[in-house]
């Protein structure tokens, strides 16, 4: 039940010796999940403690180049590297994103002759026209997918945006609730949260053996949380019995932007546990950064706050603001966009946290107070 | 008139943190040829002492992703860090591979919602059928460019196979005649010949006016190789005032293969001052190296020979073997690969190098003995 975010990038517009492309793993339970996939993904993966072999679902804010074009390589390398068994059912590898996802990796994928060793399937979120200008618009020409699937490819679902919550809805299981939500960027752009399913707590066996009851149906009714009759008329309630459900952790990550659209990002990133937002120019640079699309530590600090975020990873910066450890006298002061966001932050509980390439962040476990 | 080779990939397959994905630079006269352009090739030029910017003209010699998905990165970053005066035309770019290449490019270009700020063409050459087995060609319904041209895009060449001399005509201007020819792979591959015109000597001045002859359009006449009569009558032959011609270098690139087709590549490589050959596996592993479509150190050898070239180059080099400065013990030795090679060009005058990324390799001026 550990969870971990990996930064495999920080960088903006390009990767550079120093900062890769965008892309970022949430670890849990033996799974990865990548969050975008720059050029230069595959051999960050190698860099790092990581296994891109344990990806099973890939979520692409944005079709820009720096969040997208080391997708097709990724794959492709994944395969070059496994080693399915025949006897044994080969999971299909889910890929989330804007429309048009789907056609550039087919092509790729088709283009390149390569092949793959599993099932993929991209599901695409339709945007709105709000999300960019009217010149980031990609026609529905451009991304027909009227051609025939590629041979490993599964039929993906097309994810709409619900009116009634602003929200798309992507995953919904035992484990996971993950939703994504409408960004502002010169293309459109999409922001994600993972949230974790409560779980309830275990049952309290040593107290119900006290109480003479033995292990079978009675057990199950209580750990769904129904109350039972005793022998006795005593009337036991699970809460009794049961002890504090794990409350469900939420990590949310953004896809570049100036700001968010619409209600979403503040009805599914409430309270999140981590939340990841780009700062690509430091708050000097506003105008600059808000033309491109971007935002600063200010802006990225002021969602933060309005979605009580215990922890704001600010990541995607310029390529001018070199790794604390590289820089020299004259350049650039990445720790300066911290102390930015810090300044907005001041008085909340919320932390801030600068992403660097290969950087670990666990998610930690928390006890529900109430039940 | 410098002249020299930059290797910044080496490995096959994939990129790796010690191998680039395929790519080298061939630089001459102040412009860069790019040859193939694995991902990661734009990090590897920041690596480097090269500039990307330089970059005039491309070469993919075949569209699996290790030679490929870099190249709309690249494009991209070379834009992002150009800054065209307004008042002075930019260059095209020229882009010059397999069918399908074009469709490639623009389709990453498009739904990256990249603009550039230079013109790029794709000139496509058309492969023979025989150049792959039947799984590796790609239905024309794949490569289609009905649809309209990337705002950026101008229209580029179809080559055919010139039947005469089973070869392709890419270039042949004042300083250059570069050729392609056809090689077997899993998917079609092509090599090319990069052939520097001979330059004609210079007039010995001193001698011209001891002959009692002043500048003028007789300097012209001799420099064109005619013969002049002189007012004394006596008939003055360009040879007796020219120095030396600069005979052209020549330097040919083959893609992936486990072997040439047809008479193409010994018309266009003989004599190359530098032959660059892939050798995937080690000549131990023959059937595997053929199976999938690659040479060994002992066939690339055999090819070098055939065209009695200066110097032969082995890259392309299976991720296993690591270069010889990180190698551990009982770890692959890629120098057996260049032993093989040797075995094979003993009594030759071949040399033989190993690439690795980084290398650089001039390609020295030569004098002609004849004229
Ligand atoms: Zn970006
Ligand atoms: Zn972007
Ligand atoms: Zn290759
Ligand atoms: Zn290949």
């Amino acid at each position: 039940m550990s969870m971990d975010i990996t930064f495999l990038g920080t960088g903006s517009a390009y990767p550079s010796p120093h900062r890769g492309a965008s892309a970022l793993v949430l670890r849990t339970e033996g799974e990865s999940w990548l969050f975008d996939c720059g050029e230069g993904t595959q051999t960050q993966f190698m860099r790092s403690s990581l296994k891109a072999s344990k990806i099973t679902k890939v979520f692409i804010s944005h079709l820009h180049g720096d969040h997208l074009f080391g997708l097709p390589g990724l794959l492709c390398t994944v395969s070059l590297n496994s080693n399915p068994q025949p006897d044994q059912p080969v999971p299909c590898v889910d890929v989330y994103g804007p429309r048009g996802l789907r056609h550039f990796v087919r092509v790729a994928l088709e283009l390149s002759g390569s092949q793959l060793l599993f099932p993929y399937a991209v599901h695409e979120l339709e945007p709105s026209d709000e999300q960019c200008p009217v010149e980031g618009r990609l026609s529905p020409a451009l991304t027909s997918s009227s051609d025939a699937l590629h041979p490993q490819e599964r039929p993906g679902r097309t994810v709409r945006l619900d009116p009634h919550t602003d929200c798309y809805d992507l995953i919904d299981d035992k484990r996971f609730v993950v939703k994504a939500f409408k960004l502002y960027h010169r293309v459109p752009s999409f922001g994600f949260s993972v949230e974790e399913r409560e779980r309830p707590g275990r049952l309290n066996t040593d107290m119900l053996k006290e109480l003479g009851l033995k292990p079978g149906p009675l057990y199950g009714r209580l750990k769904n949380g129904e109350s039972v009759t005793l022998d006795s008329g005593r009337v036991l309630t699970a809460s009794e019995v049961l002890e504090p459900a794990l409350k469900g952790r939420k990590v949310c990550v953004f896809g570049d932007c100036s700001g968010a659209l619409g209600e979403g990002f503040r009805r599914v990133c409430q309270g999140a546990d981590v939340l990841v937002h780009e700062a690509t120019l430091e708050d000097g640079q506003h105008e600059k950064a808000v033309d491109h699309g971007h935002s600063t530590p200010s802006m990225a600090a002021a969602v933060a706050l309005a979605c009580g975020a215990h922890t704001l990873v600010l990541h995607h910066f310029s390529q001018r603001y070199k790794p604390e450890a590289l820089r020299r006298d004259g350049e650039d002061d990445v720790t300066e966009l911290k102390r930015q966001a810090e300044l907005v932050l001041q008085g909340s509980s919320t932390e801030v946290i600068l992403a660097e390439d290969f950087l670990t962040l666990p998610v930690a476990l928390k006890k529900s107070l109430m039940h």
